[in-house]
């Protein structure tokens, strides 16, 4: 590794983000107990603390120095894909769009989205979607004013897209899922028909949590999770937190009739985990140590969720395992559970969602929140519109809005404009696999083996240390010789599942 | 409650105490995190990041344009023991001691108090003192520095005694041990004679921390601690932190054989938890809102551990509810337990030291403080000046280093000069439930009714609201009538054991 480049300006720039690193990794800190162990009264001081911080951060990295230091560096000219290069190209970016905002701005958004956050949890337990809606209107408002401030040229929505996925164009993601949406629905009728050879309450039964969690923590840690520079806790809705070089944390919840809904929120949330703790700890706080998109964080954690989780190779390893923990599980065959954690229904619960409907609930959502965006629909007629949205999707009526429009953190945060990346995570973690499995001839038999290090090592070298070396269509067409094609994700669930 | 004075200089102040209650309450939870949850390898990070929030909250208190606006609040003359007057004497004070430390100490300080806590852990884990002695003489070296900056008369023992105990003089502190320590060792020698006459293990048994858990939570509830405004979690060292206006965290540790050590972790540190929970909201980060003194806080903690926690009225009460949850207990009289809870017996762990030898504890540290403090001792020498002391006090040969000179915390910390105000606090225990008991007739019955309200009432009205109003000597003046006497802890110790 290069020692960071001696040139002034630069300097200055690597010693003000360090500064920031402390001031995020709080925040997170800071989110991540208020999502698990702050009392409940906490929330009102916790909110002002967190837009404290929030408004704090801004101010360091809009002050004019950041400026002028930037524009010394770019006048350098450092030569392409240097590690200087990668952050001053990126840092230009994040300069750029953070500079459009004003702090009194950032710190409302962050306080609203603290306070709107509590409401929802709220709001999701009473199934009352009421209670969060106010709440949510706040942050729309927010939302849609950052977008203009940022600028766009076809959609506000782009300019909120780009937040979490570099130059992606909100036109491209809707003639995507107008391909996706009708071959993906076909695919659905077709595996759910054969999903019915498997009762659907075949695998219910009593799991202990604290079994769950030791064989939850079991899998995780055979994965490649480092549990000394990480944990796993217990949260209303599954996420992952990476808060410094070497603190990463889950979370997952706990269904004691089914343990396959914290397994496989563990494993997505490991598969995060395992892009954090495979960026370089060297560049911490920098661009170049720093995951690079959401679509591409969520191109792991969906490939080590379903690629392997779901995979006959996966449990063909596990079975017995599980069965130590779960001694239901020895009267269940093989084939069973294979059929089982794959079995296709079309459901109300995005993250309990089978493979292959899975990015249907992605397409309703994307569709509501354009709308929002866009002017074109009011908070108060989100339950309507996703429930006639999804009788259309899914032929199925919505019960409540628990399991309807309030299931989803992500709006509860301010999240607007982050959904579609699911999708396209889905995509490059079916291409990243395929590329991984051709690249790696042996990777069938490890995985049968319990052995996954060559998996994350070819993750590791293609993904992970790259950082924000690469804007995401170029990492994937670095790693796989293409850009994204969404051909190979149909083709995989057209043989896994038809 | 009066609105805070309009006055712009006394507005701005209150306006940079607030910003700093951001900064300390993130400490709060960045140390509180480290103590449970945080990933091992996360420690580095956490240290550096505590340093800079240490040496941001220190930058922010000690800006000229704080004394600038002080200056103008003095000269306004507000009317002694209005709010406003007392935020302002405080505030004074902490500004003269934080103005005479650079910047650079304090963030020194911070991360090396960090990297002491976990060699410290370690440490006691392995009862190796090599592992945290040369962490240990950074700390030292860095308070024996603060005490020269801070200056002193008579010792630079006095320079940090008073940070913990605004006034309070290492002479005053020789004295009183030099008359309590004798009295209290002859007492300890005619309880512990007493004491014999119950077998040492009668209590022992299988207790479960599930059920210690469940039943902690009830006492700490009954008490009065607002769980929507708390917790409890697990820690090697026992504390409690305030970190907001509505968000206090006790910890304890578990012993599976016997449930009294959790038990009087938790109620000891429910007390401090009480205070913290009492004092007003309405003036948190401001020194009206803030705990007056460790010794007063100490006092809190020993009420409710000892003449509440220890009293026949309390076991009364909670005798058949224990049973509930540890079965064992049905098969032990009142009497029996009541004896075994106030076993007087001279051992080596000071916070599971029974009433009487407890005083013991503090002296030995004490007097080895001042040592190191005054130049008199150096670390390496510290198991050995604590086994010989300890043979002469409790007549008993330190087995290791864990039950030795590593088993408190607060080294580990740098808290240096703090330990004395542990016995003031046991005098104050005394005198404060004293003064209660005398105000209000009904208390027996109410303690043996499992009522706690009355108690902690006067509390509350007589210590908890007033903040830093009064210095502590004069709080327990206005509370009791007299500043604080050691002969009613002595006569309370004689009533109660011999």
């Amino acid at each position: 590794m290069s020692e960071p480049h001696s040139f002034a300006p630069y300097q200055n720039l690597v010693q003000i983000t360090r500064e920031l690193s402390f001031l995020n990794s709080t925040g997170s800190v800071l989110s991540w107990d208020q999502e698990t162990y702050m009392p409940p009264k906490a929330a009102d001081f916790r909110a002002e603390q967190l837009a404290y911080f929030g408004a704090s951060a801004h101010r360091l990295f809009t002050a004019p120095e950041v400026g002028d230091s930037l524009k010394a560096c770019e006048d350098k000219e450092f030569a392409v894909d240097t590690v200087e290069a990668v952050n001053i190209r990126n840092w230009r970016w994040e300069y750029d769009r953070n500079t459009k905002l004003s702090t009194a701005l950032v710190e409302a958004f962050e306080r609203d989205r603290s306070h709107a956050h509590h409401a929802w949890i709220e709001a999701r337990k009473k199934s009352d979607y009421s209670i969060f809606s106010p709440h949510f209107a706040k942050l729309l408002e927010h939302r849609r004013c950052m977008a203009d401030l940022w600028g766009y040229e076809d959609s506000p929505y782009d300019a909120l897209l780009t937040g979490y996925e570099r130059g992606a164009k909100t036109r491209d993601l809707r003639n995507l899922f107008s391909d996706l949406g009708p071959a993906v629905s076909l695919l659905v009728t077709e595996a759910a028909e054969r999903s019915k050879s498997v009762p659907a309450d075949l695998l219910l039964g009593h799991y202990p949590v604290a079994a769950q969690q030791a064989f939850n923590r079991e899998v995780a840690e055979v994965l490649g999770f480092d549990f000394g520079a990480g944990r796993i806790d217990t949260t209303t809705h599954p996420f992952c937190s990476g808060m410094g070089p070497n603190d990463c944390r889950l979370t997952t919840r706990y269904n004691e009739t089914d343990f396959t809904s914290s397994l496989y929120g563990v494993m997505h949330e490991t598969g995060h985990g395992l892009y954090d703790q495979g960026l370089l700890k060297e560049y911490y706080g920098t661009p170049m140590g720093d995951a690079v998109s959401l679509g591409i964080h969520e191109s792991q954690s969906r490939l080590w969720e379903n690629k392997v989780g779901r995979s006959r190779s996966f449990w063909e390893y596990w079975h017995p395992r599980a069965a130590k923990y779960f001694p239901e599980l020895k009267k269940i065959s093989l084939e069973n559970l294979l059929a089982c954690v794959n079995r296709v229904e079309r459901s109300f619960v995005r993250v309990e969602a089978d493979e292959v409907s899975y990015d249907l609930h992605i397409m309703l959502r994307f569709q509501i929140e354009v709308l929002l965006i866009e002017g074109d629909l009011e908070v108060k007629d989100v339950p309507e519109i996703w429930n006639n949205l999804f009788l259309q999707l899914f032929n199925l009526e919505v019960p409540d809005d628990a399991r309807g429009c309030l299931q989803d953190i992500h709006w509860s945060m301010g999240g607007l404009g982050y959904f579609a990346t699911y999708t396209l995570g889905n995509l490059n973690s079916t291409q990243l696999f395929r590329k991984a499995t051709s690249d790696l001839p042996g990777l069938g038999k490890d995985l049968a083996a319990g052995n996954y290090a060559s998996l994350l090592t070819w993750l590791r070298e293609n993904v992970h240390r790259h950082g924000q070396r690469y804007d995401s269509p170029d990492l994937i067409l670095k790693a796989t010789g293409e850009t994204t094609q969404a051909g190979y994700h149909l083709e995989y669930l057209h043989g896994k599942f038809c």
